[in-house]
């Protein structure tokens, strides 16, 4: 449960603009987070122990001797709006992404700590049982589900599709997956201690928006000419661009263990742009001196919400979907391994001692610690 | 992922006739269930392995060598609605019981399959930021939560607060809770293999409707001369009688472990009433000769909904929230272990060979193979 405050400017469209107020869910995040650390010590009675530098990371891990268990639960977020509104203009389903897209939320995070994951639950909660009667809407949904399944090596283990007149609204779906997955063997185990000066930053390219900043890329809609359908770059219209499903990076975290290679640390690139290269709770200096390439529909939301760079890339992922923090020695390794993937990657940057903050030098942007508040 | 079909007759109130729609729901989850069972190769790569038997139990368990992990989603449903309605007539919250209701979902049904539950994640998706900003009732879902995993014994491991605008109607909050849970040792693993003709059916006291059949109990209200304040019993309103929390059954399991008694099959007791005694995929019948008390809430909802005994076992708990089978000679210790942690428990029937039914004799019930298609 994390949180997050963005002062805004004049003339831009920012995203508390586009409709979430972390001012009113952060008193409940931090009083959760208090409420479910106390918690931790019930672990005892069974005989283990939680790993405590897991709170606040990307998942909560638990100590049961032989190996780690992480666990997570995710949200896919606004995205199926946009696949409902792009169904309708053109006819087709494309709820075969937003499996993957809602799959990815929870696998991407569940590997920032090391582990492999080994069990997904799927939760489908429609407006009504009407929703699943739309029968090639439902085929996309568990094709792409399954899909996504495989390519990420993991069970399916069943789930929920429950059906909620009037806590969802009629004719939507409120997709989530929860993940089960094993730290084995535990030097598997990545939470932060291992990160120190000297490392090399590799970022992994994205596919696009990835599944966060939705409401702010629908925030657009009034300011398109086309709409929906508006180019983003020649033949790729706005909807169907902002629809690429996020990517799945749980292939490479697997192959690199193959190889031999720890990370140091991981950063899933979500919903707090690059400032989430600060998540790290160390004190240390992250100097970028290579971006990946800014895909079209990022820098075409960029223009229209009028956001200068500090902005976009504090909010957006812009072009960086996860980033592995590794030894420099093997971050050229890492790199093979994602391309030989099909993964986009680059080394992007080092790790420095010094004060804690991020430095995007080829655009002349620092984020300071106070700009990302995840604990 | 489950399915259910049940005819109505004219003049009562049925479960499809409260708005659920199996027939629309039944083809996606097929399909679902289909496909997810396809995904359970992926695990060789790991070097594990599902346990089959648990595909059509209340929980998924993987087998990673020591030990079994179980893992599920659960939603809660639509009784927040009535907590809503309540909370408007009272001035207070009711999301403290809503908060144990949630947990139960998920909790009473991992324990089924054997397992102890370590961690719990919350899924609370509101419809807009706002939500979370009545303090109170924050406040009480915070307290809830953590009261329900001190009462389990689980770890609140953290969780998803999205504000999803669009997708959950405004005012309205779509809870879920995921659970991550171990079979240790493996001996506790419940799925079927050890019932046998002769063992006892423990059934366990439910504290009122628990979490399902709100769709039901919400559409009577026009009937009502009083609404939500209509007595069930002296001094006990409608609304607030359906809010009573859904007993935690976990507590019971484990003290049934501790005390050397493995449970020869379990049922949660919840979407399909009694039905649910019928879940065990082998061909037994279930005599049941002791009924449990029905709690006034239910009663007054058979009435109401002018149910026949055969609809209103079919549909609702009518008293019995969860059901252990057990060697014949452990069933009176299994009872006063129940009744020492407050839980209240009967021996209620016994497990011969047979054709598969269940047979509730002091109403003249029987349900047969065809009233439940859970697989």
């Amino acid at each position: 449960m994390s949180s997050d405050c963005q002062p805004s400017r004049p003339g831009t469209l920012s995203y508390e603009q586009a409709g979430v107020d972390y001012d009113l869910i952060d008193p409940l995040k931090v009083s959760a987070q208090r409420a479910a650390a106390a918690t931790a010590g019930h672990l005892a009675r069974h005989g283990f122990a939680e790993v405590q530098a897991s709170r606040g990371e990307s998942a909560y891990v638990v100590d049961v001797g032989p190996f780690y268990i992480a666990s997570i639960v995710e949200c896919l977020g606004s995205k199926a709006l946009v696949a409902d509104e792009m169904a309708s203009l053109t006819g087709r389903s494309w709820y075969e992404g937003i499996a993957q897209d809602t799959i990815a939320m929870a696998v991407n995070d569940l590997i920032t700590v090391g582990a492999t994951p080994l069990v997904v639950q799927a939760y489908w909660a429609a407006g009504g049982s009407d929703w699943f009667g739309d029968a090639a809407r439902a085929r996309a949904l568990v094709a792409g589900w399954k899909a996504a399944c495989e390519r990420c090596g993991v069970a399916w283990g069943g789930g929920e599709t429950p059906a909620l007149a009037g806590i969802v609204e009629a004719g939507r779906i409120d997709l989530a997956a929860s993940c089960t997955g094993l730290i084995n063997p535990k030097q598997r185990l990545s939470v932060g201690d291992r990160l120190a000066a000297g490392d090399a930053i590799v970022l992994l390219d994205s596919s696009g928006i990835h599944a966060n900043g939705l409401s702010l890329a629908r925030k657009l809609l009034p300011r398109l000419p086309q709409g929906w359908l508006t180019e983003v770059a020649p033949g790729l219209g706005y909807g169907e661009a902002l629809l690429a499903p996020t990517l799945l990076y749980s292939p490479l975290t697997e192959a690199l263990w193959a190889a031999g290679i720890v990370p140091h640390y991981c950063a899933n690139i979500t919903g707090h742009g690059w400032r989430k290269l600060l998540r790290h709770p160390g004190a240390f200096t992250y100097r970028i001196d290579t971006l990946p390439p800014v895909p079209p529909v990022l820098g075409f939301i960029q223009r229209h919400a009028q956001q200068d760079d500090r902005e976009a890339y504090s909010t957006l992922n812009m072009g960086a979907g996860f980033a592995i923090f590794v030894a420099a020695g093997e971050a050229a390794r890492v790199v093979a391994i994602a391309q030989g993937l099909g993964l986009g990657a680059r080394v992007a940057g080092v790790v420095e001692a010094g004060p804690k903050q991020l430095l995007i030098e080829p655009l002349g942007i620092r984020f300071g610690d106070d700009d990302l508040q995840l604990r």
